[in-house]
């Protein structure tokens, strides 16, 4: 999408490669809104820091930068022979899988570009390859974006309100991301609407970064606290709500998501609202067989104990573009942070994929077309 | 209520007056969670400044604040004749009502005050049966708030877990709170639970006050992000719900309160969890016709864009008392602050009064038991 540099709009995404120089370039997500900067990784091992300390975030992004920095790592190497080769491969490998280790869309991102160099029967054959793979798998990221873009776009008419919750824009993936996606399809039909960001606490990535990305984009839209979208639809406020989800199961239809999404699912059917979740492929799980077993992760009570933000002087402008973190809560006062929700089929309303919108209840019908056991991601 | 001073719990009120330096008591709310000071408004003036400046805050601790200050202003009298003293008085009045202009609660205690005063045949006379008014009205304000807690006490039974929303606490008031009354009452009766403060973005008094009480009182308590009650809802651990209200419908039951009230109803009802309303009588509105007739205020969008906090330095340990502000959201973002929320009565499961717990929809017909056209408070 869209990045503001001074005066200039510029197209940017957020994971790419610079071939010359071995690069994985990234957008150094952890200063953001306050700072927009590039991070270029200049070997394999600053690849996996990268994912491990956050510059890059949102499942289908790390993905990316995983698979790049496979084939980055591949490039990198200086010894002799296929079978050294192939050992080093593994220890690149090894080291991105450690950088996140429970997350699973690195691990198929990699897996996708080792297998593309197998046939490749000299070092640099394969090098290519991998390099070959690694922007395959980017470009179909934004590919499944674009077509999820394309199904939910028609929800979107002109004069709406819609809610969105944390972020699954273009920061998360490789570009137009997947709940914002409709957006910036309806923008680019010349329809006009209003968004409102929900600031989802404890991390604010609504009020962070999906409230940057629409700025950048020039959409109109405002921040909310995750209290006031229940008040803000009992007075006709919001039209239509678009989620993201980071793990959908296929045989039920339900939908683990960032904290705070259920409760959006549950005031929009209060409010008949239509409730959307909109996803890439790979992110439905065909093997759970129940929502209560997704595991919730509890993050660490710092985040609802307190604030990153930066330090504005008197004037109200910012002093400091570093983010510091301020504790809110009472000192001796300890939290429960549980990092994600379930939301039950019966209050989504669609999941929007790259291959069409689907009840959620249907999924598990349509699961040879969606790719279960494989197949497009 | 109690403070923890050092190592000494002491008990402590919100407001209180000191007749020999004719003095009004104040905890500095400002600096809560993170410190705890209190301060002596030496007249008037200084007593209209802290109500203005929110020195404090909670229309009940308000009420009782700008009682004392007429009071105070009363015995501040140095001329001659009971024609320039109820001058004098009027000025105070003014002074002190314009410190918060729309609030209703300080016109009607100060009006109380003057009231008592009437009879007094000399200015000495006045001055001394002002500041029994004024006495009378704060322990009035906590005879209610003790019974509150005497009629809500045994819905909190051993064990359970309550979820609160913002501050409804003896901070708000001169003692005991409206919404923690029931929590403090089923302590001293030896009951064991344990409350979630649901932090009550963007201002967070459920994380700063509500956090800050319990834990002066021993209380078994955690934060969590507003976005997280309907999950824990979800899974069973939340077993009753009490929130307070600035202003009921006694017409329609409806409940005005803090924004994200409406929400935690909307969620405690899909799960069949009781959710009450503490108020006192003089928070019942028995004139508006209908809920969307109250105005909700549209606050300032800082609050939703940022937060204040204390900064900390590297060991996690609190660097600098004094809360900052934090700029949160993407700086080139604008913000809705709308404060309050409107829930209906259909979710109130019952309202807690002084006087014993009332279905919403029952206020009307009680009305005269409640004091509908003056009475008891």
């Amino acid at each position: 999408m869209n990045v503001v540099l001074g005066r200039r709009t510029r197209p940017c995404r957020t994971v790419t490669f610079d071939p010359r120089r071995n690069a994985v370039i990234l957008i150094e997500q952890r200063l953001l809104p306050h700072r927009f900067e590039f991070v270029a990784t200049r070997d394999f091992r600053e690849t996996a820091a990268a994912i491990r300390d956050m510059i890059v975030r949102g499942a289908p992004a790390i993905a990316a930068t995983a698979a790049y920095g496979l084939a980055q790592g591949a490039r990198d190497f200086h010894g002799r022979g296929l079978t050294a080769f192939q050992r080093h491969i593994e220890r690149v490998y090894a080291r991105l899988k450690d950088a996140r280790p429970t997350a699973v869309d690195p691990v198929n991102a990699m897996n996708a570009v080792r297998s593309a160099m197998r046939p490749g029967t000299t070092i640099a054959e394969r090098q290519s390859l991998a390099l070959a793979a690694a922007e395959r798998f980017a470009n179909e990221d934004v590919e499944h974006c674009r077509e999820i873009g394309r199904h939910g776009e028609p929800l979107i008419r002109d004069g709406m309100s819609i809610l969105t919750h944390c972020n699954a824009g273009w920061l998360a993936c490789v570009d137009f991301g997947t709940a914002t996606a409709p957006l910036y399809a309806a923008q680019a039909r010349g329809r006009r609407f209003h968004v409102f960001c929900g600031e989802t606490r404890p991390r604010s990535q609504g009020a962070t970064l999906t409230a940057w990305e629409l700025a950048q984009q020039g959409i109109s839209h405002e921040v909310i606290a995750d209290n006031a979208a229940g008040h803000l639809m009992q007075r006709g406020e919001i039209d239509l709500v678009i989620v993201g989800s980071d793990r959908t199961l296929g045989r039920t239809g339900e939908v683990a998501n960032k904290i705070g999404t259920y409760t959006r699912a549950v005031l929009a059917a209060r409010h008949d609202i239509p409730f959307y979740v909109a996803i890439p492929l790979s992110t439905i799980d065909w093997n759970l067989k129940a929502g209560s077993d997704i595991p919730i992760e509890e993050r660490h009570e710092s985040e609802v104990l307190g604030a990153w933000g930066a330090l504005q002087n008197r004037k109200s402008q910012i002093a400091n573009l570093n983010s510091r973190y301020v504790r809110v809560a009472n000192p001796s006062s300890r939290a429960r942070n549980p990092g994600f929700d379930v939301t039950p089929p019966g209050l989504v309303t669609g999941i929007i994929t790259p291959l069409g919108i689907f009840k959620p209840r249907d999924l598990w019908r349509e699961r040879m077309r969606l790719g279960w056991g494989g197949g497009p991601r």
